[in-house]
């Protein structure tokens, strides 16, 4: 076994071991490296006496690498296969989810779940390139006809114009969506809770199997994983995170599509919100969502959605192989922000989009994030220009947003 | 003939004389007073050529004291009154479209329609009193069925609390919210854009005495006045600045509705939107408020209206009839942010709100009314308490907005 093969095995072992989304885990690997983080946690040794208790009951069920490795063979067996962040068509932009809880920023949404440790994946296209120039359509499973014909559209013009339709493959919203972009005969990444064989609901099966021969089925849970409840808002983070918007259609009062929203919000992705009418208990969780998120965006259509993401076309230069200077990689509002900011004063919001050429919401989001970047300090009196602004950014995956290279080199599949 | 009689005769004959909103005639008016300005325009003695010739023109057709002395029996023979500005119940507010024309602010609203000279009424209520707490309503003609539920839902709600609901008496949704306030035994008030005598449209001639039966129909044009197209823009702002917020409910791309919630944000009261289905058109001028005015704020119903126009019983307090403290006639938001700017420095917009505990939202709009109070400066890196504060206001009808006294002193009739 290659020393490769050992990182990949002690991956799933410890996906297994321990629920994704594990911050002690999460940590633990990132200090040790999975196969000495696998160790450690087999032998007991974890300092953490919660996840001590959790690696034990487990363990009590079979040994995390045994089952890792029947878990691998049955993989191959199903045509699938795991992904980890070792491969090149692993999708950096799910990083985000830990620059943004490590930065400690004081934030509304619930960001307590780490980044993803492996996925696993059924389907043709590199992972990578699937979500590179892709938006999350997510929203009730007991949709109405309005929110099924809107999420259907959304899916279809989206595709239409290149654009990967990810959701989570529940009916309602979700099936509408994805069934958009299939029609358009355009590329669609269902999410999934649980195995990416058994994809649940079974009622959806069949738009599984379609999905699975022109898109992706995705998953953090090994095959055979059961649905359980938790994983439904923890597999949430994912959709936020590796697409570049998330378009919200239909939702009740505080369901799991809005914090699908807050979290893409959290990650600094536009959040996007579908309007209904105000008689339908599935729109209430939009339109609270328009009432209390100043940054979420009301849109009506694919040309709304794609003016908050980005036209086509903005992003397809070849991907960056390099580092590069952190302000080469910002989008043109952010650059226009960041110019807009003097030398050595501080500005007020307002006056930083007045400025910059942008509205108030832009400028509100560009400048946490440009915060965020630490290109930006905020001060008592508006915002200024950090000191460090300039520097070179070593690492490309801890840039955050703005068309991060993702490194994928392989070359695409017929469509 | 009274002094009184030879003032409201100058102000009938202005108005018949000139469209009224004509900012020449408004100012020659301030200048001069009523009757010396109309003894000027009759001399031809208008330094405005185009005043001039709209003077000419119109006298051609008869004699201006004349029509006017015809127009005053008329409006006694139909049981109506006359209101000017030097009655007790006139509406003071509607002055303030003349404060934000004056203060030269730089706004994206169409505010230059000069405050109206004088109103024909019909029914019992004292104009001022009627206006006191009043929500406009507006939309579509053209509504649909949604639209009209909406509406009628809101009418009712806002009359069920004891707020007067104000419209135009048009078709669709300025009806639906006439009606719904009717059912409720509440207060309506329809502003309309021709004669009272001949409201329009004429197929809403039963809801038209409805209203003046137990609300008020209002107009500034004279009895036989016809509804010409340009009128009812200018009627427009009227229900925009005689009440304490608008929402607007259901309209077209750019129809004279949003034009109505512009006027209304203009004047700085709460623009209120209702959203509906994208796929209807009849919401379109509503969704794009909504992601072109900041300021616009998504409502689904009355407990979200009255959060923006304020509780009943917040300003049931007898009138005040002496000027007071400017700073003791605002609201509790703007007094929460004029106590979150600090003594010397300035302060950047969201640490104001944060300070204040308001959100953003409200924290803009009350700057801007503070800053139009001259309470609140302005400046490159934030905002800041203006020198004088503390001063004394000597004119009530110059404080703008929040609460200011009518001087309305007749008892209200029974309802």
């Amino acid at each position: 076994m290659t020393a490769t093969d050992e990182v990949r095995l002690a991956r799933v072992a410890l996906t297994w071991l321990v629920e994704p989304g594990t911050w002690a885990v999460y940590r633990l690997v990132a200090e040790l490296g999975p196969v000495a983080a696998l160790d450690l946690l087999r032998a007991g040794g974890s300092p953490d006496p919660t996840l001590r208790a959790a690696v034990a009951a487990r363990s009590a069920g079979g040994d995390a690498r045994a089952v890792a490795e029947q878990a691998l063979a049955r993989t191959e067996r199903l045509g699938a296969r795991l992904v980890t962040p070792e491969d090149d068509e692993w999708p950096v932009r799910v990083a985000e989810l830990e620059r943004l809880r490590l930065s400690g920023t004081n934030r509304k949404v619930d960001l307590e779940t780490a980044p993803p440790l492996c996925f696993w994946v059924r389907g043709a296209w590199p992972l990578a390139q699937a979500f590179e120039r892709s938006v999350a359509v997510v929203g009730a499973r007991a949709a109405t006809p309005y929110g099924t014909h809107v999420a259907t559209e959304l899916g279809y013009g989206l595709a239409d114009r290149g654009w990967t339709v990810v959701s989570g493959g529940a009916f309602g919203i979700d099936s509408a969506a994805h069934r958009g972009a299939l029609t358009a005969g355009g590329l669609t990444v269902a999410v999934l809770a649980c195995g990416v064989d058994r994809p649940y609901p079974m009622g959806n099966a069949a738009l599984f199997d379609r999905i699975a021969e022109t898109g992706l089925l995705v998953s953090e849970w090994m095959p055979g994983a059961e649905p359980l409840r938790p994983r439904f808002l923890i597999r949430n983070r994912v959709i936020a995170a590796a697409t570049l918007g998330t378009v919200l259609v239909e939702a009740a009062a505080r369901s799991g599509a809005t914090q699908t929203l807050n979290r893409a919000l959290g990650v600094l992705r536009p959040g996007m919100v579908v309007p209904g009418p105000v008689t339908s208990a599935m729109s209430v969780g939009a339109h609270e969502l328009l009432r209390e998120q100043p940054s979420a965006r009301l849109v009506t259509g694919v040309a709304h959605v794609l003016e908050e993401v980005g036209p086509i076309g903005a992003d397809l230069a070849p991907p960056a192989r390099a580092p590069e200077r952190l302000r080469d990689r910002l989008d043109d509002a952010a650059t226009q922000v960041l110019e807009a900011l003097p030398r050595r004063k501080s500005l007020a919001l307002e006056n930083v989009a007045a400025r910059a050429g942008v509205d108030l919401r832009t400028a509100m989001r560009r400048l946490s994030m440009l915060e965020e970047l630490a290109l930006v300090v905020r001060r008592d009196d508006g915002y200024a220009l950090a000191p460090s602004t300039g520097r070179r950014a070593t690492d490309p995956a801890e840039d955050g947003r703005v068309h991060a290279s993702d490194g994928t080199s392989a070359a695409p599949p017929q469509r």
